[in-house]
């Protein structure tokens, strides 16, 4: 194996780790933890998202109670030698596993509508949980009987650090939509509609903040202005791909010299969209990435987000059944091509079909977050209806879930789902 | 084969065919024109989608000029023997083809803004057009060279007739749109910008309408509430997904006594999400289905809309180039989980990227909207950001479009494209 | 479609067709019937490889009673202009089908063991008969319930004249075979050890010979010395290999100036080995391809026997059932590394499960023949055993043949068998 | 993970383990190291095949020299509570990899034909080794450049103990070979015809032997008679399936109360067949498997070798490049449906293809040894050929060796390759 440059202890809290702590915002300031040379192999470890806030337990709780000011907690930043802005750093995937010789356990959860909500947050307001075992690369859950698979693991996040330019840039644009929606909810399309009332985006907040190794005075000011790492943006960050698997070669701008980069959130599967929102199996994991250096990438490729090309190894399925929503809302609302909507009246689709099997609708919610279920923008032109379709494959179940056989129908218990929704 | 109960003739008029015309709205009361008995199977031809507007020829005009009240022209009405409200209308797709024994051109266009536009319309304006030579399964064009792949051959368009009161809900939520749209063009997010003002949504118009085998005067009348074939709807319709490919099962939700089921459509090829609009490759085609009935089907599935199980046969591809996009317009605009914009960044991307490699930008758009490429929405939950990634298949290039493989780039010719947007 | 350049008539005998005879003999004096250029894509039309012998009905004394002199019908010669000897014909196959537009009949028959027998023959002595229905790709058959998929279609035979000294060789070297067998039929391993000693080849025989547009007197003369059919040999001919389906390219030795190209034998699906001899599901077809020429191929490739690129067309499957079998014969008799030995063990194991499942023995036969099941020379090393697998996929069975779902057995009727297997 | 139930240390010899000592004979009496329930998933680690007698370094003569009365060293025996004989030993695999955290090297041999020899030793006598990279899943060789891809890991060789019976039954049948071997080398196809005359079997012998936990005295008499592990037999064994990857589900047939399961010779990658007989990626790695008993299995499912379901792990490749062989020796000479002949005809192919991009002959040989190549027996019923297909994956090269790209062909080094092949 190559050496360990960043370890974690998931023994420890993300703040009082043995080893260099993980940082958990984009700045540029913050110093790296690891030095790289262009063409080295190496493996870096990461803490799960909340940093051990859910544990392999039943209590539903933990997911309502998260603390999302700490968020993502991540390896790094890795200094690559000689990555300069406009370059592209190509990071290519040879092995990632859970960490503790891969084989632990991995947690899904709906959040609560009072602590961000998700997806499909109206139609699934309380916080839910199910706890996941992870046997190699085999996954199940008690909490959703008869599912089993071999997950698509990958990291949710991953990126460079933002230049201080890009940084600003960020922060514009996101302040600028607060106050767009504080002006005018109603201007802001698919915020859902319950009372809770979760933000549009989470602008720069210190609470929660930590910084890596930075000096803690500057750690404070910079706090003020780093970008939380919620949102996927043009560096690429939390863009929960699944098809990032092992295997796969990313190239990724670089902003800064050296390029920063960082990475964690690591999923043992996840279906495209992450639609329960905590919504992959979560878990504390590694990579073993090779990095080099593509000078003027960014100029020479025409891009300025991330590219890569996913890697030969699966899990492949070939049967699945498919689901298609189009972009009028559940109450009858026509709106003009929006693949937002389409894709969730697609997988309330699906989330119906798979009750009639006798899983309740969290449970039908957490097999599509989980899953590698393929949701593709199937149609974007004919107006006013996008089409988007869910594709789940039938082998993740230990029964036949095709049109057809509806004998398999049988009580599949339940999963956790919170009491109090507000945690009062 | 099976016997051919819906015939076309390519060298006739749609409205002055030998046998039955074809049908181009959707109306409960269009007669069926085929008889079929649950367990049956048969062939159905139809015309490309304008019903002849376009040919084999090096004039993109043809593509700037398309009458659009005219489309798409059908096969059918079947009726199937059985089918009642409620039920599903199992049909299994056992060969699809080109009219004409598996050999003829198809066409790809670019949308003129002035002429109903497309998702990247503000981009592309101005209309073009590709020629595609059909070679049993494998397709070329004389327009973008150095493309040559094995084509995903469906049916754009397939559902069965709504009964009056979907109908006419269809007709309300689509007239509330425009009218919304009239009233605060603003209010209507992701419509095109430019000047063109294309329509939000094609509303019942008896100009161009083809009722199948209607009484003229009973045609007349219905004309004015029958719904276009343009968007899909819950129905299916012109859904337009790659993947109901060959040996694929669907599942249509039935509406009206005998389901009168129709299709037509055909594309030899298409990217997900058909982005130039008229971007597949269209072509006349057959279909050989056999239809059955999955009685009360709605109720004991759960679902109310269409679903399916693809088919096993390919092509399949395993390496591609992967391009990210995120809910930040073109301008910097920040919106909130904005999976249509995503999508669109993504596909600027990989246009981008493309013309590095010797193409125009508008020949990268017809590639991008022919070959199978997979648009998914990877992210849906991370505020504000959607991401949306686009995989495009390296093989359907006739050389390495790797990154690391810019020693390919070469001039490769130019789209024809017209002169003249307004057609004036 | 492309021009039919060979085209044949189901409803008349091979040597009665309206159109070029086919051939059934491989001789470079063969004059060519079709002339074609480097780049040219034409239609090639065969009969199925009895020449019609065989119909759609329930009689399996038509398999029993086969006239084994004159197969196969091929379509060609095909001269492709510039090609000489030492080149590589480079053949892509745009698409392939059967007659008549796509649907029609297919069969599948076990040898008797007094007219050539097969693979199995020592257990399964008797004729037997299969016919099934193509319906698009999709086959099935009502002789063998429950069995239902998409084929792999590809021509059995296809390859180019040989030279007259490469003709000479393999007279040479199948007349030894023969004299060796006649001197001592024990020396020759894998004989079938029954009765009937069904020859170990087939040498040139002017009975049943048909040697296309050639002048009678000369044809009777090279007919005494024109090679049969029936084996592959360097020049590919009859090797009946799976994958090379829709989408292929092939490289084929040249050794007659104009290469002399010949296919037939269409089969609408196989499973590696053709295990019941006439195994695959046997039909007319046709052939869409487009030949070029790589000049002195064979020295610059190092070959001098077709290599050939796969399509990505498919049906591709993920779930298999896998059967081992090692170099030990049925009668526990220890082979030295004899692949043949161990792929007929492994067989003979499927043929017992599949039995489990309700199916007779030649039923289980004739699935393993025409569904795309891959044979591996897993091991081939580790003395004294061969190791060789099947893989059958579950995904062509309407009910789940996995281990654990013996609740799936049921009758399932029987095969046609022959009741005289000496058909006197 | 799960409890390491058989653990090793690659530092110290097979003889001298701190743990249980491993087993390298098959043997009812040895006794079982490990017990299991039904149900339970455990990790069991293996040595190398040859237990460590070839290291990481430039000397090839470590392969020439290997002691082969070792081999092969492996965990267990596993003692699975409620096993008995007729039963099937289900067996899941739900990870595998190298020891030491999944990064180490591996190494494939040419056998000297003095030592063993091989598929090809008559064509390659002299003894070759490469060493392997593994990096996470992915695999390169600094003795075989421009070749890199993640493998298919799996164990060479897993099984049951034989009964007493069997055993009897084995050395019998072996014995029987081994005689008539002697009594005229002449009759056993297939032999390599070098002076060097290896061994047709293996028979048991005490030295070298290593009976596990097996008392010393008892261990002397049973390693008399107790089975080699070269071959595999109808227990499974030394089968080296390149497709028993993770995820795969084994049913092994059970011989002795309690099943006395064994495994090892785990291989990071290997193409069908070994070819190079040491041919796979050979290292030190572990299994975390899950077993169960299928009561009475064998007798239910009508089978008596094993059966396995493969997992839905790839690495999966869609372009490859097909070399065929027919049997037809390399003198001339033709056999009867012989399809080792037919397969080494194509594997010889594939080197001299494979040597016109710059390869030498050895490397060749290395490169289809290890990467995933499907070896098929196409077809073995066209008298008097066999017809035999090797298909290279393209993406295991880091060049385009497709047809058509000798511009690709270089200067690629050599293998180490001994001098002096009798290490006199």
């Amino acid at each position: 194996m190559p050496e360990v440059t960043f370890e974690v202890d998931t023994d420890s809290a993300p703040d009082e780790q043995p080893g260099p702590n993980p940082f958990n915002r984009w700045h540029p300031d913050i110093p790296a933890a690891v030095e790289a040379e262009p063409g080295e192999t190496m493996r870096l470890e990461a803490l799960d998202w909340t940093g051990g806030q859910i544990g392999d337990n039943d209590d539903p709780n933990e997911v309502r109670d998260v603390d999302l000011t700490q968020v993502h907690y991540l390896a790094g930043p890795v200094h690559v030698e000689g990555a300069e802005p406009g370059d592209l750093l190509k990071v290519e995937f040879h092995d990632m596993g859970p960490l503790n010789d891969r084989s632990e356990f991995g947690f899904t959860g709906t959040f609560s509508q009072q602590n961000g909500g998700g997806f499909l947050t109206d139609h699934f307001p309380k916080a839910a949980k199910s706890v996941w075992d992870i046997d190699g690369y085999t996954v199940s859950s008690r909490h959703v009987p008869d599912v089993r698979y071999e997950g698509k693991i990958h990291p949710g996040l991953a990126g460079c650090a933002p230049s201080h330019e890009l940084l600003e840039r960020w922060n514009e644009r996101e302040g600028d939509l607060v106050e767009r929606y504080e002006a005018d909810p109603e201007s802001i399309p698919n915020h859902p509609t319950g009372e809770a009332e979760p933000p549009v985006a989470n602008l720069p907040t210190p609470e929660g903040a930590q910084m890596g190794e930075m000096d803690p005075e500057a750690a404070e000011a910079a706090a003020e202005e780093a970008a939380r790492t919620v949102p996927p943006r043009e560096h690429g960050g939390n863009h929960d791909i699944k098809d990032l698997s092992i295997g796969s070669t990313v190239y990724f701008p670089v902003y800064v010299e050296g390029a920063k980069f960082g990475i964690g959130d690591f999923h043992a599967s996840q279906g495209d969209g992450e639609i329960t929102f905590c919504g992959a199996i979560e878990m504390a994991g590694y990579a073993d990435v090779e990095v080099d250096v593509v000078k003027d990438g960014m100029d020479r490729y025409g891009v300025d987000h991330p590219i890569f090309e996913p890697g030969h190894r699966g899990p492949t399925f070939e049967d699945y059944v498919t689901f298609c929503g189009y972009s009028v809302t559940e109450e009858g609302e026509q709106r003009y091509i929006d693949s937002h909507t389409a894709y969730r009246r697609a997988c309330l689709q699906a989330i119906d079909y798979l009750k009639e099997f006798g899983y309740t609708g969290q449970q039908a919610l957490h097999i599509l977050g989980t899953v590698p279920a393929e949701g593709r923008q199937s149609g974007v032109v004919d107006i006013p209806n996008a089409c988007s379709t869910l594709a789940v494959p039938k082998g993740v179940f230990e029964f036949d879930v095709s049109p057809g056989h509806l004998e398999n129908r049988t009580d599949r218990g339940e999963l956790l789902v919170t009491d109090d929704p507000l945690g009062e």
